[in-house]
């Protein structure tokens, strides 16, 4: 795998009933999707055996695909104190099978993540997959009974986009626009 | 270690800004404590360098005195969801830690730890101590600057008091009294 891209990402969209994967590679300036899938948890009735569900399948995908970078998906707010505590867990333990590895970790809101994939913060689910389908050209025979999944692989398409980003010209713009009217002489 | 002790017990208290951890080994009916300590999280800005000391560190814990069981307090009520979110990441990779190496976990609200440990619930950190010092027969020099890790300890103190509770007699009594005046040709 490490051979054909320059770099590989995994996204985590990590749930306490379903956790979502996606991995991504980058060969130059072009994405490519790896694998995308889900973690069932909710056979499990024990939070513990959970837990080490995440850890153990997070830790086998990071080991199975060597990725550069982690994006997880990451809400930042919840119905109450209960489910957050276990929402951190679940993130909790994802996060320390990439620490395991050495892996970085971005975290991105779920806003975030579809503002960069659709351009619309509010976009359903089913709106950011027909996105990744054109933007990456996914077969749709490789996409049956994965739109849990599809998080995932979008937090690691919006990672690859900010970290990609060209470095913004530092005279104070804040668009191009704005670049252009201020600087007319540094345009040809 | 393994060769004084019949089983040695890890107590964590796992916060954002400072873990606590205690080390119990249990000879027989006699726990003793083995180490107390410290993980401070303070001096990282970073959450994600916060959140791989404490894996880096509770493995190490686990790799050094092989516990066969780990205790861990766990608050389930909060100031707010981002508070506990936090919370639960901190937890999630100390859990994490311990799944790593095939520990098994229980967890104990903090009331249940002050009750098995001084009768009252709502006990203060100091009157915990002092009670794990008169049962562990702590020397005073081993407890400079621990306040922070008596939690952790009394977590594994209470852990080892609940599963070494002698097996309920099952006659559907639920207490001795109750027991000896259902039965009391048993009792000689």
């Amino acid at each position: 795998m490490e051979g054909i891209y320059d770099k590989i990402i995994i996204g985590i969209d990590p749930g306490t009933n379903i956790m979502g994967y996606g991995i991504l590679g980058v060969k130059g300036k072009n994405p490519a999707m790896i694998a995308l899938g889900v973690i069932r948890l909710n056979k499990f009735d024990d939070h513990y055996m959970r837990l080490a569900r995440i850890y153990e399948r997070v830790l086998g995908l990071v080991e199975q695909y060597l990725p550069d970078e982690m994006a997880i998906e990451a809400p930042f707010f919840g119905k109450n104190v209960q489910s957050m505590l276990k929402l951190g867990r679940a993130q909790g333990v994802a996060i320390a099978a990439a620490l395991a590895r050495q892996v970085p970790i971005t975290e991105y809101e779920p806003r975030k993540i579809k503002m960069a994939i659709t351009g619309n913060g509010a976009a359903s689910k089913e709106q950011v997959m027909e996105m990744l389908k054109r933007i990456l050209s996914i077969p749709p025979e490789n996409l049956t009974d994965t739109l849990d999944a599809t998080d995932a692989l979008a937090a690691a398409l919006c990672h690859f986009y900010e970290t990609s980003k060209p470095i913004p010209a530092k005279v104070g713009a804040k668009s191009w626009k704005e670049f252009v009217a201020k600087n007319p002489d540094r345009v040809k």
